[in-house]
């Protein structure tokens, strides 16, 4: 297989790190600007992480995926809340065999990409990461970073290992998953508690788990979420959520992507998060009754924004 | 029977505003004030209200109960977290006679006051009233005002009847129930979601009900505190909540006295409307799956303040 080129659709937290080390790696890479584009352009992509900061300059930038070349991998990195634009901003990145890797939060978000683009080839991405963006062009690592690929409808899934392989090189540790739906629950086991209370609680993660309330409803939610996931026919052990607190314990302290959103005034990713896993529970009769209280919380919330 | 000598221990929204209208209706009222009482004494206590402004002054006011005349009718208006001090507060102003009737939210207050004097004479008191003290010896009455009282342990209920009338006599709506159990539910079905969430969606009323989901979130747990009070022996039914819910979005906008005790760094009355009934429903095999969640979000709100 010749190298592959890689596009990738939104440049922030996610996308800058991942899309930056790719290209720090010397590998190919494509990215897609939308606010940030002038300051990139003349100033570069700055990623402080602690595995080691780097300046990516110049960047290969555009504000506009129809000026940009097409694509053999695009990675996805934009908020779910937008992905009603991903029709218009693929079409011109996508050759006949190109794949498409959503690396975003939640459920159902593939299904709904394949009912707009039905003969496209998805994959998704999953990342452990702390990352956030801090300003223009400027993305701050704080923690973690592993990266899980799995097929949704590859005709040859033999590019996602081609993928993890400049994942690694870049230094970005990166596994496939047998079965996408799995690690989508499996990723919501933390993202489902700690994304919403860090919102409805004002709060960052450690002082979630500093006390012990919150730290036992945050618990509470996970097991509340494993429970659908293995109604829903993903067998998932509630273990993996005891794990997941002790993990969040040595975590440092992190403001998750929702609770940025909400502060900076953006829409929070409730659909993709809570509403469709919510939805797909409740279609194999799993009630997640922690969870639709957060849910309508943060409902509330976002309407205080205007959302 | 002869009048009723009154006193109030905790003389803010509740006991400025009921002890205030008793003792402008000529009935013999004495205070006990906290920080307020050097300002009482010198400039009465004042209640805006929309049934009529009026000033008391003088007031019968004291800064300790030992010094206070001997009550017929103790009327308890402190909040619940103060509860522990009622042994030493009562115990100078009781006769043999005297009736302690509890003017607050929540279950268990009065299986407390038992254990703690088995001797006296309780009786509970719900108020139906939006009222805030707005700053020392000013109290600031919004909304409604019924008061329903009800036995806990009288030996002669015929006192409540004489009560009632003076309330009456005072321009104050009051009934007395039949089940004090019962009405201590019934209040809760309003306290539960709205103490709470006003403070964890940092709302007022109005607010909570002009957005769907959280007026959504309020009206499913008022179902789940009638569900746990029908397991608990009390026959309420689920329309009550629907006439709860229609009376709230004519009310006032409102920050309950939860929300002001958050806001003015006061410890929550989390026990007595939350952790209380929760163990009540526990105890009969009822899981109050909504309300825990916002007890569990509460307590991190309390942890804030150092509570």
């Amino acid at each position: 297989m010749m190298d592959l080129r890689y596009a990738v659709v939104g440049t922030g937290a996610l996308g800058g790190f991942y899309g930056g080390k790719l290209a720090e790696a010397g590998k190919q890479v494509d990215f897609l600007f939308n606010s940030d584009y002038e300051q990139v352009k003349q100033q570069g992509l700055r990623v402080d992480s602690v595995s080691g900061d780097f300046l990516l300059k110049p960047v290969a930038a555009y504000n506009s995926t129809s000026s940009m070349p097409k694509a053999d991998v695009v990675l996805v990195c934009l908020k779910t809340t937008n992905n009603g634009l991903l029709k218009s901003l693929l079409q011109p990145l996508l050759h006949e065999n190109s794949v498409v890797i959503l690396i975003q939060n939640g459920l159902g978000i593939e299904d709904e990409l394949r009912e707009m683009m039905p003969d496209i080839q998805i994959a998704g991405g999953l990342a452990f990461i702390c990352s956030n963006k801090i300003g223009p062009g400027h993305i701050h690592h704080l923690d973690l970073g592993k990266l899980i690929l799995g097929s949704y409808n590859l005709k040859d899934k033999s590019v996602l290992e081609k993928v993890g392989e400049d994942f690694k090189q870049a230094g970005v540790p990166c596994q496939i998953a047998e079965d996408l739906y799995f690690a989508r629950w499996q990723k919501l086991v933390w993202n489902v508690p700690f994304n919403g209370l860090t919102v409805v609680l004002n709060s960052t993660t450690d002082r979630i788990m500093n006390v012990d309330s919150s730290r036992k409803l945050a618990h509470e939610m996970m097991y509340e979420v494993i429970d659908a996931a293995n109604a829903c026919g993903v067998s998932l052990k509630r273990e993996f959520a005891d794990k997941m607190i002790e993990m969040t314990a040595k975590m440092t302290p992190y403001a998750p992507s929702m609770k940025l959103d909400y502060d900076f005034k953006r829409p929070m990713e409730i659909d993709a998060i809570y509403s469709q896993p919510l939805q797909h529970a409740a279609k194999k009769g799993f009630k997640m009754e922690k969870v639709e209280v957060l849910e309508k919380q943060l409902r509330f919330y976002n309407s205080i924004n205007g959302f």
